[in-house]
């Protein structure tokens, strides 16, 4: 883990802060336009990248390029640059895509800072909403249109307690699909595309699980360092580090998760 | 149909105002709370219904009381109360009490005023992100945080460039899930979890189709306003009058709705 100092910490907020603002005013812009329009960037399924989507992600590599010139960069869009800091920022410039086709406000911007260990911070902003979750270097906090509050994850309780969600009902495989709706069938209410505000919902103590397979190292670093400064857990349904993405097990407390786990793995 | 002056539809729309800026503080006032607990209404199945929920509609008939005595009240919590004006005021104080409970924000408040005839002007309140979508009298409108702006429901087109909702992948019974996946699977684009986000959205511009069994006529008379002064139609699977509640199916346009209706009734 690279050792940072106070002042390199303080740049990473002012700086993952600037990016949301700028990611906010790009994505609001085109949002519930009329022309919104959608690329199939992958033939195979449906998966609408938008003008926003793009806009989105250059405005924070332009600031990035400025404020963080020796950070490395992983965005969804325009991939990958390596860095000589030790740093990379993680970015999803409109998790949710499908959300931003359709007008609903569960969509977000996801950004992250990562060491070689992982994601250290990183923030789940919801521009539609005013809403922004930000975990990491000792801050766990929502701030919003009603109000600002720390974020801190459900107590523990019993899997037949739980409220669980995931963003579609097929999750991922056939296989992926039974492993959920077998733990589903435990839990006392499912509910249905959220995308990356359920893990803001798990972060604030509202839920308490978060299930979802296929996922992206963009679509779960910023979720990884919010859900774990509010005290949760988010690891692949192995147990093992899911900040590479795959199936991701985002949990409320280690009893929920080890719960879980054991009927997520049959 | 009532004749209503214009002094009458001026007072009824101040009064729905009324409504729901009381509602709106009342079910803030519980959002996201860590007290929040829910009573099992009915023992067969899974319904949330919060003090929030009751809060509300209390606000909204103590304002009735005091400025519309004569008039009806058909409400989620406290029943009907038969009027002498030949109106009534049909209330839903939290449309979604599961998204509330869960703390997602596409939960809202429904209100509308309905004649011998059915539904003549409703409103979909959103107290969590601050819009109020309004249709009847000539009004077709949304007010938001972010903008103003007429309702307008989308153009036809092909279903297989539409966008259908639904609250549950499940829908209703065997058979109503059935027939929705049909329609769904010639649809573009599904997305679930959405309650009367959907209907505001459908009035607005942005998807297509909202299919729903087993509604109320509280759940329904409000979307069924606003989406009719946006030019859009409500109606039930056989194409009938839809306001007293049951199978659902609203529609962005006159050729959209009989494509989806034919698929349905298979």
């Amino acid at each position: 883990m690279t050792v940072l100092t106070e002042a390199t910490r303080a740049d990473l907020i002012s700086v993952a802060h600037e990016l949301a603002d700028a990611a906010r005013t790009a994505t609001l812009s085109h949002f519930r336009s009329a022309d919104l329009t959608a690329d199939n960037k992958e033939s195979h399924r449906f998966d609408p990248v938008t003008v926003a989507d793009r806009l989105s992600e250059q405005r924070m590599r332009e600031i990035l390029g400025r404020r963080r010139p020796l950070d490395g960069i992983l965005g969804e869009e325009f991939g990958a640059s390596v860095g000589s800091s030790g740093l990379t920022w993680v970015l999803d410039p409109i998790d949710g895509t499908r959300s931003y086709l359709c007008g609903t406000p569960t969509w977000g911007v996801l950004i992250s800072v990562a060491d070689a260990s992982g994601p250290i911070y990183g923030l789940i902003d919801q521009p539609y909403t005013g809403e922004r979750f930000e975990g990491g270097f000792g801050i766990a906090r929502m701030v919003g249109p009603h109000w600002t509050r720390p974020l801190a994850t459900r107590t523990a309780r019993d899997l037949g307690e739980c409220i669980i969600m995931s963003t579609f009902p097929e999750v991922g495989t056939a296989e992926e699909g039974a492993a959920f709706h077998a733990l589903a069938r435990e839990c006392r209410l499912t509910r249905y595309g959220t995308d990356c505000y359920a893990y803001a919902l798990l972060a604030a103590g509202h839920i308490d699980l978060v299930v979802e397979a296929g996922l992206q190292a963009y679509d779960v670093q910023a979720p990884i360092a919010v859900i774990e400064a509010a005290g949760g857990i988010v690891t692949d349904w192995e147990g093992r580090p899911a900040h590479q993405g795959g199936r991701i097990l985002a949990a409320s407390s280690p009893a929920v998760h080890k719960a879980a786990m054991a009927v997520l793995r049959g």
